[in-house]
């Protein structure tokens, strides 16, 4: 089991929900950037748990300690380390989990896998938990993203039925993109904010828990940089993406809007704009086509599967008596994983994208 | 630029579309499989061009040599190469293109980043063209993965505003597979060919191409394959699957369809089936969860934008004059790819399960 | 910069001499394995400093903390955190070694690479220090395998002018290398443990440093495992081995005695032993023939360079002032690293050849 | 089993000995390179065998088709294809090689891996006959290098106990480098020709082989390339230089050399030189501390085993009747593999040096 990413930037993830720590090693990163502490800070506080009644109650401070790869503040170009003590550990809710999975959860699959060996408190290694240190690395990859112009964010697409306005594909800015990135609750009309939060909250009254869909957009990035086949930008970043829990749909640009159109209506007609740049009118494409980038606004599509730990009964199997059973999941859960997913997805993006452009030779 | 993917199993491919050949490199098949050459070539039928009015009248012959991991008509365990010569390229169709990129394909993004020395000629190396050899190899993968009791197959799902009925998740049979698989236009209700058809032919008549999307689905995969974290069945697919022309969404399961769930809807219930087997009553999951088999069929949807060359003229620019420019695309052109994606779908899919098993040790 | 290695089972290494901690992740391992934590101490106590006078004066107690991928003292399949802190560091001592580059040390490549922003303190994440979590892995690979029915170790070959015998490539034990792997100074024939202390003694009252070669054996692996071409057992444990500092040459059964040898000689006669198990009469090629083993002993000797920190006065260059420059290195230092290379380089080994297996589907 | 290797620039090699043809795809070489046709049939010319008396009169024409990623004599960035087809094939000299496996020879290591699946005609994939392709490969890669003012080369250091006179690891241009690698029997002291045929005649009067060393050098490296750990210099060379059949030992500069050394006498004393270049005084380090280049030139030897294909009678297993067995090789065979096996090494150090170059961004 590998828990492992990149070719040129790596990222290698560990640790379990209620294990002594969960961390990451980032791999490959350039010598001399200076850490943007207070990003990483924000980036992790967005993805904490707690902050309000979308998320579940567990307080975690999730102080990250690198413990490598940075001397006085600055990159060295050795691997950096990045550790994170768990500390709000409640594991005898768990005690049962092992013999009664969970429906839609790792449990049954991970047992079968590990012959029963997994670490199932708290989901162990498949908890939404190990996103943390992927957040502090994807903060990491992103300060070094901006030195080169790049710049990445996200918002809410949708939850249950209460959807956001999309980015617009041609225009999206990067101010744009940095003030999303700096909010808890990010949404391209902040008006909806409320039937959002009103639609987590009728689940969360019921004992069930609602889906959604993010969307997130690069901007800044040079023409050029990708490959055509299997190390396309699309296949790099969906690889990555799916890494994080919860992902069940990944697509780019007018993504599953596309089979409904004509060619005539989805190619993005091209131009050169006043700064003699080749630009398109529209950007259905997603600024990749042929796996690589066109110039455009990098635009990326999400489906997000509602958390699967609910309070109703639900029907599993006693894998120890090897009978049907009844289970009620007790502990703390997220009635909507949404807002806490946004960060990691941006920072999956970003660790994504930082491989892509070493690989090309643009660090 | 590579074009390889895969972990135990890999495939590298290589060529251009108006080159001397093109084909593909296997490793990490097992030894003693017979090949199975009624279903390469069975599977390269579906694929090939020239068939009828939804394809380009481009001819090719596709015979397919084996030039190495094969003796007897079984394989050795060393690499296994194909080779596929092209005959019927008209290269003066495409001269024009390299200064003038065309609007949704690969021509621009890749003449930046090979600095104009790409192969442009009928799309060169980023040529749906290249999937040839991958579906020759998919056949390979698929019978190895038949003697392992794994059968996978697709249809057309849709095409622009006409749907088939997507497969039953929790009762597709092996046999419904295969001969969804043995078809050159598969579909689920047979009836709706004609409605598709029609869908097709009104684009080309209008000088226009369609998109639309496929189905893909698994059966007979033992749970507890694959892996949390960036090595899952669907971070692998994704990746394979992406590889493939005109691909630009990738979902598993109800995919898309659950942001608008809540999880008391798209929880699985868990039970024991009659032989003792771990079994799901719904299977919104497309039988993976936390990246591993859950035993349940696998099921993956794949979003494929229009054909981007139609006839009607187009917005482009003249990269040698740098000032905007009209094009019109001449040559032979499918005005819907989606029945000839379908067999390189499957043929990735085929390769990228293959992969994940080898690396289970399940080979 | 990547620091890690392996297919199937990953080692990814962390940290710098005088960072917070040093580490390793290890990706891969099969669940169900009971760590041995008698095992780790002992290996790692043999690779520790401080222990006599063949070793640097720098004492760590290098307790390692398992943070991950371990429950109740047995694995679960998932990655495996080892953190060692470090303690006993004068960082004092380097300050100089920026701009004055100590001769066949890493600091002026490193400088050049990494613009001078590495960290060069100690070594930084050259440092030897570096093989101590890979000590602690390499003992958990080695027992798990043990549990194969694999044994490694390996002895002091020569250092300088003085030699050990070399192992019988055919008689080789599994108590044998168990027996040499438990000791402090690893011999075949303890009597030259005088004479070899002597050499180094010699060395380090001259203010000097020594060189020497290190044999590694393994008996038990089966036959056929490994690959031709790029990715056999040669391939893969030159590549591990020359991870650990100091190493200058790695060649495999009579190594760089074949060149003097005709075919006659050199080629190991075969024969059915009374297991009915195909044997060889000598074993020249180490227990490897195309990169795959036969079942015979495997045998690897590697070549240590003399450590390059050493009191006299050396000639370097002064990277501030371009101009040449006298360099006294001051600290404390190892006057041969032989002794404490061995466990290192037993541990890689024993990582090595567990990655082989897994990617064999051997585990 | 795979049989490709690099990280960035990536070589895949298929074919057997006896099959239709033998190849490679080399992927991620920059576009717009110009291929040198002739220094690929000069390289290919010194690898060929029915040369002289000291190779296998077996005769092929090895004229290498490209296939793909060449456009005009241009490379395209798109992977690059070689084919090679197998045209003087004897195969019934072979056949009773599958039961009687030859000492030395993968023929018993392979039946195991394999199952008895494995192509054992003329050693299938195992055959020394698959550098070929590796030769075309490493010839374009050798002068994409020299474009970037890097030059390799090597000669025969010693066959048997006759040895040429190493080169001055100080002091090697490129003028000497490009001399010995335009030579069928390249040595530093031409003189010594003489000497060593009439060792390779002795032992192939004699129904025997020899072994030898070969030396291999590069200079131009700039310095600050490469890595530490897993990824230095070393560790990618000896990878991929263990590809090639016969390799049994690899080193770097002084190598063996070292254990008898002194740290006074082994380190490279370091000066500024006229042209304000940090240089050494020596160069036991062979160009590389901490795996990374120092602006040395680049040495390495090579040890190869003697041909294990013997006249005499030997005694092997007969693995049908499990018995023990007497075995007599007949067919055409080299009585020395050292001269063919040098353009071989030349070319697997071009591939791997242009990998290692291309990893950190420096093509």
């Amino acid at each position: 089991m590998k828990s492992s990413i990149g070719s040129k930037v790596r990222l290698t993830v560990f640790g379990e929900s209620h294990g002594p720590a969960i961390g990451c090693v980032l791999e490959g990163l350039p010598a001399g950037h200076k850490i943007d502490f207070d990003l990483v800070a924000q980036q992790l506080s967005r993805r904490a748990p707690g902050k309000d009644k979308t998320a579940t109650p567990r307080r975690e401070e999730d102080l990250p300690e690198i413990l490598s790869g940075v001397l006085d503040g600055v990159t060295t170009g050795a691997p950096l380390a990045i550790l994170i003590r768990n500390n709000d550990t409640r594991s005898h809710n768990y005690d049962d989990l092992k013999i009664h999975p969970r429906p839609n959860h790792s449990d049954y699959a991970a047992w079968v896998k590990y012959g029963g060996y997994n670490d199932v408190r708290g989901g162990g290694h498949f908890s939404a938990r190990l996103t943390a240190p992927i957040v502090a690395a994807g903060a990491i990859c992103r300060s070094i993203l901006k030195e080169k112009g790049i710049t990445l964010g996200g918002h809410i697409l949708s939850i249950g039925n209460v959807c956001d306005k999309a980015l617009d594909p041609v225009r999206i800015s990067a101010e744009e993109l940095e003030n999303l990135s700096s909010k808890l609750f990010a949404l391209n009309l902040p008006e909806m904010e409320e039937a959002m939060r009103n639609e987590v909250e009728a689940a969360r009254m019921a004992g069930d828990s609602v889906g959604g869909t993010v969307e997130l957009a690069a901007v800044g990035l040079p023409a050029g940089v990708g490959n055509p086949m299997f190390c396309g930008v699309e296949n790099v970043l969906a690889n990555i993406l799916y890494g994080i829990p919860a992902v069940k749909g990944v697509s780019f640009g007018a993504g599953f809007a596309f089979p409904f159109m004509r060619g005539s209506q989805a190619n993005d007609q091209m131009y050169y704009d006043e700064q003699g740049q080749v630009k398109c009118r529209t950007n259905n494409c997603g600024g990749i086509t042929g796996g690589i980038t066109n110039g455009m606004p990098l635009t990326v599509t999400v489906a997000l599967k509602p958390t699967p730990s609910i309070s109703a009964e639900q029907q599993t199997v006693d894998l120890a008596k090897k009978e049907n059973s009844a289970l009620k999941i007790e502990g703390r859960h997220d009635p909507c994983i949404v807002p806490r997913a946004l960060p990691a997805l941006e920072a999956a993006m970003a660790i994504g994208l930082l491989d892509i452009l070493a690989e090309d030779g643009k660090l």
